[in-house]
């Protein structure tokens, strides 16, 4: 345990450390990868409960992880370990058979998330062509979220809802949807949210939330969110677009949950004077879809399933033309949250996933529907062992009023 | 040039899309890569004004480029032409094939930026190994910029300035680093700031900007930034850690001027009372550095020499413990900015960038000194064909009054 002990660079603890690592090794051994090079900022913060530029060394032979900082040096320097300060990758191998580490098979790497370029120079360290892709190891290792993790995440929910109460007074007539997001982006901001918005996938983007109102809602964007618009600019097309917000008109709200590294995703739905008859329907079927999902939400229960269950309630109302979309759909009703905002499970009709006590999974049925436009909540859950999961969200999930 | 005129993807004009490609197709010619498959959302939006989910077929032997668009589908399916919506990029060949254009030569991709799965994806669609890196030709068409792209970012530098201006107004004695950011956030927003920071590297991270005062400056951080700080959390050790604001405390100020795609880097000095004597020296130093690497800010200039000018001048003011850093030292004195924040080219010791007219520079020359923190500007500049460089980012550089 030495590298665990020497440096300073865990701060979870070094069992919470290690309840992580055995789930990564786990899956690396289920994978057939004996060790691994992770780098990137998502995962050495799940190892750690920091954010370093360098590496962690894992090897299923080896209880601690070894630790190759770049920077910040000052990490590693202060302690008196030169040999775990480098300046580049290539120092690895010599380092770790300085301390006796031999281990001739493939270096595992996170192929779905680094570079072509890089994965091929981490590789070449070793000798060897990148072929062990650790990626899905620790997608899958973090999918299941350990104790201190899902507190992060209630305290996150906790900050998150009181935001959410803040939001009418965030309000005042005559804005436009971007006027009013940047107030809740204000108001969440001095709440204590980071505002970073860490997401997988490099052609994801979004600036700290999507405020969305009117026919804007309808506007398909590429991105791989469950709702699009118009944006404010063709170079990151999705969200407000600065139309006013008019009376009797709905306004869905779904911003940036990041209050401690880890995320809540929460949407809710106001509106300023009266939603229409036909507005309430919709609303209470998102609701009711939630709920229901909910209590299917039991481990070993199917993430397609869920799915399925939600769309067919969509169709049963006779709304199938606007779940997820009108004019483009989006293809899941929910997806896994954590330190990323699109971890696994993944709510979706080809879902593979199977529920686990652990998982926190964002449940997000909601419609864009032609002169009402985009109407639905959104809530996070933590999946129990046993009975219904713990919803972490927690504000009214009827129309929220703006006056 | 069928692609162009049939569907309306391209937003920036014929012309316009055409000087850019063929600045591109001309790293590719000089990079032996004939056709390349263009699909980061930096390089899309580079290429045609937009962002959208999917591809850009590019080669050195057809005039237009095809697209081959994922999402939003609107894109082309309102404009009948199914051959270029795909689901996957397997459908790409064939489409290709089918508008007969066939090239068995090794399909040029984005190695650098794509991920090792999605390269070895694409180039498996032409039968291949990725081989033809077009990442280094992208970065090299986009250092020098375009009329129409100059003139995007003088926009940008026009309202960064005057959000600049409004910065003392964000300002109320007792508050916070962190508090005192959250008001320049929003005065930016409120002037059309889209927010989003793009940055090449994935483990390139920060909200918004950077606001430093006092001691917190000299924390090192593991982002390649010109400066550091704690920042709030360990998840983003950036930037302001929620340090309250003293009288004759320098404050530092380096926010987002992302107001159109194109992104002006900008920053400026502020205080409450008076700056000491050694700070006004150190401020004084930072300008004259910038005043005078603008003066060398000819094409044909070497960047090397710019940064070891720098280097030199804060040498001999005796500074050289102090200047890009104190505790950790950033390694360049200024970089390209457009559509990232991190473009060619690179102000640094060992850079073999020549300048040239249209380069778009962010200078920093920047100091850390206990007891002060963070002192120095930054300015953006337009490499000019003949004379003087244009600035763009336009205030005071003296320490601006927060009282």
């Amino acid at each position: 345990m030495d590298a665990i002990d020497k440096y300073n660079i865990n701060l979870l603890g070094v069992d919470e450390q290690q309840r992580r690592l055995e789930k990564v090794k786990e899956q690396m051994r289920a994978a057939g990868i004996s060790h691994a090079l992770v780098r990137n900022n998502v995962n050495i913060y799940y190892l750690t409960g920091r954010v370093f530029r360098g590496f962690i060394y894992v090897s299923t032979d080896i209880e601690a992880p070894y630790y190759f900082v770049r920077e910040p040096n000052h990490l590693v320097s202060d302690h008196h370990a030169p040999d775990s300060h480098i300046r580049k990758p290539e120092e690895i191998p010599a380092l770790l058979a300085a301390k006796g580490l031999k281990n001739d098979s493939p270096i595992g790497l996170e192929l779905d998330t680094i570079t072509y370029s890089e994965a091929r120079r981490l590789a070449a360290c070793f000798g060897k062509e990148p072929s062990a892709n650790i990626s899905p190891c620790l997608r899958g290792a973090r999918a299941v979220k350990t104790a201190a993790e899902i507190e992060k995440l209630r305290c996150d929910g906790k900050k998150q809802s009181l935001v959410y109460e803040r939001i009418p007074h965030c309000f005042r007539e005559g804005m436009t949807d971007v006027e009013f997001q940047i107030e809740i982006e204000r108001a969440s901001r001095l709440e204590g949210c980071l505002g970073q918005f860490r997401v997988a996938g490099s052609d994801m983007e979004l600036f700290m939330g999507n405020v969305l109102t009117g026919h804007n809602a309808d506007t398909p964007s590429p991105y791989d969110f469950a709702m699009g618009g118009e944006g404010l600019d063709a170079s990151l097309p999705v969200g407000a677009c600065g139309e006013i917000i008019r009376e009797n008109m709905p306004v869905m709200v779904d911003v940036n949950g990041n209050y401690n590294g880890y995320m809540t995703d929460m949407t809710r739905m106001y509106i300023q004077g009266e939603p229409s008859e036909n507005a309430l329907q919709v609303l209470a079927l998102s609701s009711d879809i939630c709920r229901t999902l909910a209590g299917m939400m039991r481990p070993g229960a199917k993430a397609c399933d869920l799915y399925n269950k939600a769309s067919q309630m969509a169709a049963d109302a006779g709304m199938a033309d606007f779940f997820m979309g009108h004019r483009s759909h989006a293809g899941f009703v929910g997806h896994g949250v954590g330190i990323e905002v699109n971890e696994l499970p993944v709510i979706a009709p080809r879902s593979r996933d199977i529920l686990a006590a652990g998982n926190v999974i964002a449940l997000e049925p909601k419609f864009v529907v032609p002169g009402l436009g985009a109407i639905g909540i959104e809530n996070t859950y933590v999946v129990a062992a046993e009975g219904e999961p713990e919803v972490l969200t927690k504000a009214s999930e009827q129309f929220i009023r703006l006056d």
